[in-house]
């Protein structure tokens, strides 16, 4: 019967409810393990052990074990296999074992027999460290099978691994693409979320150990009774996941707030204000860190507003947080609202001359590039010229100038090249790793910190491959020298499936990522030349904004001849606050490189590259080489995402049509402004932009998120 | 050993993944049932057939049992039960049993024997009809056992039964706290979200057939094809679910686009001009619902601003999607910026001259009540007063009043309240219900609007107790007959569990709900109190707003005399909108009640009322029955919540906390203030607020939600 062939007939058999895989798990997944890797685990991890247990931060370690591995082994009641034994060297088993992890952070996995019976131990000297240990261990077991015998030691690099929250007090987000802040400001401090908790899971996974809550960006309001009781729940909650809550500071605050005349920092009224005010937020979360500052940056209040520097403005607040054993984390993001040098050079100039000046609970915040967070910058002449002054690098994990959430584009290739970057401060080998690790100079007080891309939106970060960038910070941080490709695979395999099948292309996408966003934004040192304001998409013909350097004209300095900002000696001569032998190589066009060749140079566009091309062909091949890059992210996923549930892979699949149409528009609009001025033609055989300059020059997008 | 003794030793047994208890499930739980019922509903709905599976919205409806039956029988494979037949009329095997649903929108459900086989059938007229049938049948398991047999014969009383989302183009949502938009407007149309498909099955399972996608304070932007073709694709997700999307439109749009010169509805260009944009709209939304309109009110633009009226107004917009079968839902909700009438009369006056003037595919959105969605305001009295002219009424679901998401208050029986309201239009028992379902004049054209609560957050509605307010709408707009018991009843028994010793007292805490909020905020027929712009918190005392109509001073009008305002004869004449019999009733304060009394009449003081109290102690045991009536909440929510999972009842506690303390709140400034105007003294044994009035007047709040 016909009627009957279309019938669906339901049977209702071995339906199981599925998993939501919409992404909240992150890299902490703990699926169910094959059979064979399921009873290994069991065999060898069949129930946990603590003689600290009232430790809340031992409790959270045994808890994320509790909830993780009867889920892996699908756990039945016939195991009784091995155990973990986890604690801290001050418990007496552990002791007895006569283990010594490293610092204050760091911890020992290793398989003991003791009193005859078989032990996974996982010890730290603190209780963060056996934390840290069993989110490795966790790692370690979803990436595949383990190894026989498990003798791990590890520990962090650096001492300030920090996520830069840019969240506002109501809730949205500067440069946010993941829905609103998680901190629901407007319950706390009476309600909390559940979804606080697994941040700090999350966090801590990776070992991060700080979160600066609020915007630097700062309102005063967040000093206020009402705001640090807020904070100082969050800080509640974070705590037993050894991780310590700052706060950003508004220079004006206690002006603004109407409680002193002035925000000198000479001032000993101001200085008394911000005691009182260190002490008041001690009371409340006295584990506080300290404090954020963006000062005398882009229409900030800052110490320059009273004739005073920016060491005697950190100073002044590190003496207030100094009783407490907190620090101030000072940002170099500086550029003048008069100065008509180039903007480039701003921070450097600024802040080399306080080299030595500040306090020693003051650590300098230095992003990895001088201008924003570009697709590509070379690194911060800052790094290696204050040799006297910790600095921290702080990279952005929010993917402002990256296409926001829907573009791929992993940033652990942008980190590392930054990380590795050479600044021959005290000769070769002086990379920006050993200064922000402090063993170039030797500080103690070292940082990383991440500007966050993290909200409420179910997935954390807006993207599942955007939860990859979150993870990257965190390993960089507690490990500046793993490699783009092994955490891309660590990732991979936690959050999607260890099956190399599936891993190695996947892995192969993202290392490529980075370089076609490059390719079809900004190529060859190309920077800013994204659209006004919110930098979503192209705006190259931006010329008619109030200051010089908020235009991308500024920065390409395309005209009929050529392209390209002219950093040498015959330019702005940037390139002179690096060390002599990295100056030298960023003034010769002919060592300078491809990558950074219009950041340093005006080139004329019928000049010849490397390739043989000239420069006009040069960057039409790779304008194209970024969309072709993005097709083929689109045809490859068509392949993988079949390997992983629906879910995720739809989403991905359509982000990356998302990216395809875009990265089609930045290259067709680059390639219509940039040929009607060059005045060159496309090469043949090239295609042309869908639609003229105009076209271009009239898409607005009032709406972009992100952009308040 | 005393070490070993602290030791927790974790058994891998039978720990199962918990199901997050997050609130995002709803009312679809589809928990697996106890064994007794799992087997009485296997045995009877084992299997689902059907022989229109190609029709989307029966595919809908099949998914929707596929989901959920197995679920809550944990259906092994033994199961071989009964047969679920789900279809149209139009079917081969539904047309053989001679069923008759009533209507487009109507099912039957029904237990049948067809060529010896037992068949419980659920069908409809239309595919929409056996959806909202598999919803129904749904909900009757979740509640408890099923009858022995079941004969079901269904049909809503309002054709439109629509949600209202304030959403912007940038994602806020004016007057949300649920997060922001659930539409990702930035990523459509090219990326959905699962979730606009859960939102789809959630408005079916009530009923639910339509949605205003944007903001009635719009902006042209929605109008342009960028625009429309996001619409189009939140359209085509909807679609199957039986769910109509209609829009908002700006009246000065074609102006601000830059299309026309005028938006004058008489000039022939706005009128060739908006035929043409729905000609756009319908192609890329063939059933397109139509526009809804705020015009000439609160800033708006609209006809008035060309001396034309709001008919004339209506009538070009509804010419214009007239050919595609759509309609405009024109807004009654206006006051002007120079009447200086009595607000609560303006709507009325502008309106009520209109009466017959309307196109027929035309109908007039009217609020609850003549102010602005109060915590408890008398019956709009245009209800009943435009016979020829179809009203729909317009209801806010989401708490723009009433605390906000973190207040129970379920809303089901202010609701009622006006939907039993009696007009006295045509004579005793003319209810609103009656005018609203086009029974009471014969209108065709009918329709209920709810103002959506609906957003990003995972939960969906800001709390769990709000997404009841959600379900009662659809309920109503179903059959506003319904009453808020059984509403509430049958939400609780899907929502939490059948267990009449949750469901009762926690049924008893919703009725009451209510009427705690307006005690502790507004009561006695009080309005608008609250503080400026957010209306989060008490405001009283602001006099001095630019507009007399934005204070709360205006509305309530107290004096060393007296208190409310007087809208009898003596003062507004309000009164006299009403039909005669409710005219008097409203107008003498013997027959008001207490409800409304200062709502109507400005009344001393030192006036008796039916307690023997004064006003004013009246007033006082009023807030103070309210500020109980909370703490009573807390109180029983202790012994309720650990009768359900611990996620959403520790949400619930703490919310109800914040509830108490800003109850408190309310009652405390108010108490100062009314005290301090009125000159007395609080009753002995009346506990004085905490503060004196001016610290309650310097709270500020300058990061409410809702509030852009």
């Amino acid at each position: 019967m016909a009627r009957l062939a279309a019938a669906i007939a339901m049977l209702i058999a071995f339906a199981q409810p599925a998993l939501a895989e919409d992404g909240y798990d992150l890299w902490l997944r703990y699926r169910p393990l094959p059979a064979d890797r399921a009873s290994a685990l069991a065999a060898r991890a069949g129930a946990v052990e603590t003689d600290e247990a009232s430790d809340p931060t031992i409790a959270a370690a045994v808890a994320e074990l509790q909830r993780a591995l009867p889920s892996m082994t699908g756990g039945g009641p016939e195991q009784q296999g091995g155990v973990i034994l986890i604690g801290t060297t001050r418990s007496r088993r552990i002791a007895a074992l006569g283990l010594e992890p490293a610092g204050e952070d760091g911890f020992i996995i290793r398989d003991v027999t003791a009193n005859g019976r078989r032990l996974l131990v996982i010890a730290g000297n603190r209780p963060v460290g056996a934390l840290y240990g069993a989110f490795h261990f966790l790692r370690l077991v979803q990436q595949g099978p383990l190894p026989a015998k498990l003798d791990i030691a590890e520990k962090p690099r650096v001492k300030l691994r920090l996520l830069n929250h840019w969240d506002n007090l109501d809730r949205t987000v500067e440069r946010g693409y993941s829905g609103q802040s998680i901190w629901d400001w407007w319950k706390l401090p009476t309600a909390t979320d559940p979804r606080y908790t697994d941040y700090a899971r999350a966090n801590a996974s990776l070992g991060i150990n700080g979160a600066v809550l609020n915007n630097v960006n700062a309102k005063p309001d967040s000093l206020t009774p009402q705001w640090i009781a807020k904070a100082a729940k969050v800080a509640d909650v974070l705590r037993p996941y050894g991780i310590r809550v700052y706060l950003s500071a508004r220079w004006s605050a206690p002006v603004e707030l109407k409680q002193t005349a002035t925000a000198d920092p000479l001032d000993p009224a101001v200085a008394a204000w911000w005691r009182a005010k260190a002490d008041e937020i001690y009371r409340a979360i006295p584990d506080f860190g300290g404090f954020l500052v963006k000062a005398n940056s882009e229409g900030q209040p800052g110490p320059q507003d009273y004739k005073r520097s920016h060491a005697e403005g950190a100073n002044m607040l590190a003496a207030a947080v100094r009783p407490h054993g907190g620090i101030v984390m000072w940002r170099a993001f500086v550029y003048s609202e008069v100065d008509p040098d180039d903007r480039a050079k701003q921070a450097y100039s600024e802040f080399k001359p306080l080299d030595g000046k500040f306090a020693d609970n003051v650590i300098v915040q230095v992003k990895n590039g001088a201008i924003d967070f570009q697709p590509r910058e070379p690194f911060h002449p800052l790094f290696g010229a204050m040799p006297k002054t910790p600095l921290m690098l702080e990279v952005q994990i929010t993917k402002e100038y990256l296409g926001f959430a829907t573009h791929l584009a992993y940033l652990a290739t942008m980190w590392a090249e930054v990380l590795e970057a050479d600044t021959f401060a005290r000769g070769k080998g002086s990379t920006v790793a050993k200064v922000i690790d402090g063993s170039l100079e030797g500080h103690a007080l070292t940082g990383m910190a991440g500007v966050a891309n993290i909200g409420s939106d179910r997935n954390w970060s807006g993207s599942i491959f955007d939860q990859a960038n979150w993870y990257a910070f965190g390993r960089l941080a507690w490990n500046p020298d793993l490699t783009p490709v092994e955490i891309a695979r660590e990732w991979a395999q936690q959050t999607f499936t260890p099956d190399p099948g599936f891993v190695d292309p996947t892995v192969a996408m993202m290392l490529e990522s980075r370089q076609a966003v490059v390719d079809y934004m900004t190529p060859m040192g190309l920077a800013h030349l994204m659209a006004t304001g919110h930098h979503y998409g192209p705006g190259p013909w931006v010329g008619d904004l109030a200051r010089p350097e908020w235009n991308p004209t500024y920065y390409h300095r395309a005209d009929k001849g050529g392209i390209g900002f002219d950093r040498t000696r015959s330019g702005s001569d940037a390139v002179a606050q690096y060390a002599r032998p990295v100056a030298r190589r960023f003034a010769d066009r002919r060592t300078v490189g491809d990558d950074f060749l219009l950041w340093f140079h005006h080139v004329g566009w019928d000049e010849r590259m490397a390739s043989g091309r000239t420069l006009w062909e040069e960057m039409v091949a790779r304008y194209d080489r970024g969309v072709a890059a993005v097709e083929g992210m689109n045809r490859r996923w068509a392949m993988l995402g079949p390997l992983i549930d629906k879910e995720r892979a739809d989403q991905i699949a359509s982000f990356l049509v998302i990216q395809k149409e875009e990265a089609i528009w930045w290259r067709d609009a680059s390639l219509a402004y940039f040929g009607s001025v060059s005045g060159r033609k496309l090469p043949a055989g090239v295609r042309p932009p869908a639609h003229d300059l105009q076209y271009y020059e009239a898409i607005r997008h009032p709406y972009a998120p992100g952009h308040h």
